[in-house]
């Protein structure tokens, strides 16, 4: 059975982006540093069509077992537009990508088993679609930060990955806000590091 | 040679503290619950005097581990007032405190080894005569934020600890804000975990 899950790299002072993002600036200012940890990984590196150099340690096996799961992706439509801008070709996500948005949109395929669906019916109906083709693989709420919150909110993430790094940004787009916590709680499940990221996964606990 | 540390409690979105603390709301709204997990451990309970009841596991020895190394804190005026109102006689330092403070006041000597230093000339003065009393222990920047905050953009922590909870107070006093963060960076040297709390320990690279 598919499990709804996020991964998000985050700093220490709770950003997952920098302010002034847009195609132009992909994760604004000071954001690309966030995911500095997993551009040097071998599994990225392959996703991204760079070649196959890259670190494989802990961090590389951790960033491994997430992609290895996604059957599908929802985004985010400015998370989107970013992407659009910037990925390659061969689009990184290597399975079908529900993208909530109000515009309506042929599917777009891309290289590499990348689709992107442009879904108009909200969140709900996003999650159905992605469970529908993701298979036994899980469903990968992928961001921003108002779509992760939206379906946490609506009790629907299972599992919560925070991928720490130990940078201060001061100021950007926090993860942490307009969250309606008496919804849900969190346990921690485990605790991974490496001298430049820590790895966090919990449990959400969703109160009925 | 004394280290010079920060050991914190904090939850996931940031927080070291609810809104509107004081003598009679000792860690403001909701920010007792920061502590819930040491509340439960042996050594705290025994610092405490609250008997030798607790929890003996990984969380109780990380605690035992801090308590053992300090041989002075320092602490800001208004965790003081919290804490005299609230601390029982025997107070759970067990060592000189110096609190930060422009109040000139004899020094409050407490049963079980705990005695109030009120140091009247700043952050770099009280360190001093924490550093001429710990011996070969370390010095404990005990909070509040701001007490942290200043010690940290002078340069004199050379360690940092957070206990990361996976609690969300939406709002109350930040532990990473007003940082000038071109003074340093931090790198991961651990991170342990039990269901309630993240320890995560960082080494401070002050840059020169």
């Amino acid at each position: 059975m598919s499990k709804v899950f996020v991964s998000v790299g985050i700093t220490l002072d709770g950003f997952m982006a920098g302010l002034n993002g847009g195609p132009q600036k992909p994760l604004g200012e000071g954001g690309l540093a966030i995911h500095e940890w997993v551009f040097k990984q071998q599994i990225f590196r392959q996703h991204l069509g760079w070649g196959n150099d890259g670190e494989t340690g802990k961090d590389n096996e951790i960033a491994k077992g997430i992609f290895d799961r996604i059957g599908a992706n929802i985004l985010g439509k400015n998370m989107f537009i970013e992407g659009e801008a910037n990925w390659p070709e061969d689009a990184p996500f290597h399975c079908p990508v529900f993208v909530l948005t109000h515009e309506t949109r042929e599917p777009w395929v891309r290289k590499g088993g990348t689709t992107f669906y442009f879904e108009n019916d909200g969140i709900y109906a996003a999650l159905e679609k992605a469970k529908a083709v993701a298979g036994d693989k899980d469903i990968r709420i992928s961001g921003g930060a108002k779509v992760i919150q939206q379906y946490l909110n609506a009790g629907l993430v299972e599992e919560f990955i925070i991928h720490q790094v130990p940078l201060l940004l001061g100021k950007g787009v926090r993860l942490f806000e307009n969250l309606d916590t008496d919804k849900y709680s969190f346990e921690i499940i485990e605790a991974i590091n490496s001298p430049e990221v820590t790895h966090i996964r919990y449990k959400v606990i969703n109160k009925k």
